[in-house]
């Protein structure tokens, strides 16, 4: 990438900010030389954190406010109360083309839906969807949608796929992702109507799109496909339920490691190894999820996570930009235009 | 427990069918003396592997079929068909009183449809669940639906909210056992119309229920509340995902221990420790799903368990019969019926 990029962030969003937003910015600018920051929330708290960050603070336009968007902010009142809010500001910056993406780690439901009124959606897509990277045995996969749309109809299944189809091509770099529907088996008969008709639209797209047809909640894992498409319902009790079993296998091996003198050696030997596989399933290294479908780039980041995760958050928005990932799916989804789905035959559950 | 107990084995139902059964309920035997086993399936697949299991075999019941449920059986077709099946024929066994319950690794959907059909549902109860024991962070927690309801409404997720509390109370031993619902937030006003009706519902329910409110999929390992009620597509996802991270976890390590000398060696002198590790969260520990809301007892193994899995299987269903868990929850149920509920106020989404 050359010349240079901004990104806006919303420096009031998360459990721990702007501490780990301003942090975390420092981490990114070490990482992206060329990125610079346009950051909203209470000057008073951001510039003490400032003071010992003089490369982060020459690159860095502070815009004071004092609105936040609490976590426990209903969405309709962050839309009608929050117009000064460090979100809604940040947001506002990438519609006026100052920035070229924004990163929040605020309330989810508030950022989805200020995000979609202030960027709106691409032609083609009625509703946006929240995706993220997740870790493999085999690899990488992406699954949306995370939990923009609780309720999700056929079509709104079918352009979640499409979306992560375009973004499996371009970011992830995989020639022909795999697109699994996510169900409670793989059957043909299985799942709700809503699936069923999905999967039956999927299925017709033939070369178009590589439709594996449905998948399970430990095909996730095994990386069965490239892609991974479910409603936002039960996309988020995949990526919490994964998070919490991951958590609890940590506390469980660091038992082990301490059940003993001689577990204890085993794990200062085995040390390296073990550091190895724990940042591959570190979920600050995959923290920064992707609204997809939106004419800008928004990023969410977790609301616990720390400055390096904040950090990571914003690399998949420099990333996103750097790689004109918003035009690549734009283009993306014209291909599917000359697609015309033929009369569906839809098997009972 | 005193007197003998009957056990109806599905001997066909499962990938790795009817080794795994006749092994499994050899280890079953070993653990319980004073159980007995009613076996259905192929005698000529099955008497073989009796062979040189002659205690096994002394105390073992077979009953020929050449009728199989196939794991891709629609249930219709089971119904209308397998009459004659293994499974059909095991189930029964338990409504005719001849075994105190049954186990099959067979067709999950074919096995609840027979089940529920053979076994009728409890007073007060609509429609079974399929439930499940977690190990978690502060113990073990029960989950329900796991699948037997792809679409659930607000009264069948209360009622599955207090089989499971009878269920902590009976068979986990939990005092007042805490109680949750899962969906995409904790805040009251996340998630659909049926989720929000269910929670406005066991609010109410006060001193009854120990009614926790919403939890997220990371609270399930966390061990959150005693109690997660799900409608069966949301907790079949659970489950499944949670299988799935696990096995994942389970290759990373196993490739961190083998990356060098020094690690192998770590893991040679942490190895007993992890094998305890391994031991808690080894899924064909917390194999045996119950069918919880029938008048008769049926357990559902892992279809690709294997001997020692499917003996604990066997296991879930001795310990239900000998405590007289049926008994128990249809008590339990009874104290809720002076329950009524308030004209209901719901949040919207």
């Amino acid at each position: 990438m050359s010349g240079s990029l901004t990104i806006a962030l919303d420096a009031m969003g998360g459990d721990n900010a702007p501490s780990i937003v301003v942090k975390g910015a420092d981490m990114a600018r070490r990482r992206f030389p060329n990125v610079n920051f346009l950051m909203f929330g209470d000057e008073q708290r951001i510039l003490p954190l400032m003071k010992r960050r003089k490369r982060l603070r020459a690159i860095t336009e502070i815009t004071h406010t004092d609105d936040v968007i609490a976590n426990d902010t209903k969405v309709s009142d962050a839309l009608r109360k929050g117009k000064q809010s460090s979100m809604q500001l940040a947001i506002n910056a990438v519609r006026e083309d100052l920035a070229a993406g924004v990163v929040s780690a605020g309330n989810t439901g508030a950022l989805m839906a200020m995000a979609k009124l202030a960027l709106r959606t691409m032609p083609g897509i009625d509703r946006p969807a929240i995706a993220a990277i997740f870790p493999t045995i085999r690899g990488e996969s992406v699954m949306l949608d995370l939990g923009a749309n609780v309720e999700c109809d056929a079509e709104n299944l079918v352009q979640f796929a499409l979306m992560g189809d375009v973004f499996a091509r371009t970011v992830l770099g995989t020639v022909s992702p795999s697109c699994g529907l996510l169900n409670v088996g793989s059957e043909e008969m299985k799942g709700h109507a809503e699936i069923q008709q999905a999967a039956a639209y999927l299925r017709q797209m033939g070369a178009t799109l590589n439709f594996h047809g449905f998948v399970e909640g430990d095909d996730i894992a095994a990386g069965t496909t490239d892609v991974i498409v479910a409603d936002g319902f039960t996309g988020n009790i995949a990526l919490k339920t994964t998070e919490g079993t991951a958590r609890l296998i940590k506390e469980f091996l660091s038992d082990a490691f301490h059940s003993s003198l001689s577990s204890r050696l085993g794990y200062v030997l085995a040390r390296r190894g073990l550091r190895k596989m724990r940042d591959r399933i570190d979920p600050r290294r995959y923290n920064g999820a992707m609204f997809l479908g939106l004419t800008g780039i928004a990023v969410k980041s977790h609301g616990g996570t720390d400055a390096f995760g904040f950090a990571n958050a914003i690399g998949v928005a420099v990333d996103m930009a750097a790689n004109g990932f918003n035009d690549k799916i734009t283009k993306g989804l014209e291909a599917f235009d000359d697609f015309q789905p033929g009369p569906l035959e839809v098997a009972a559950s």
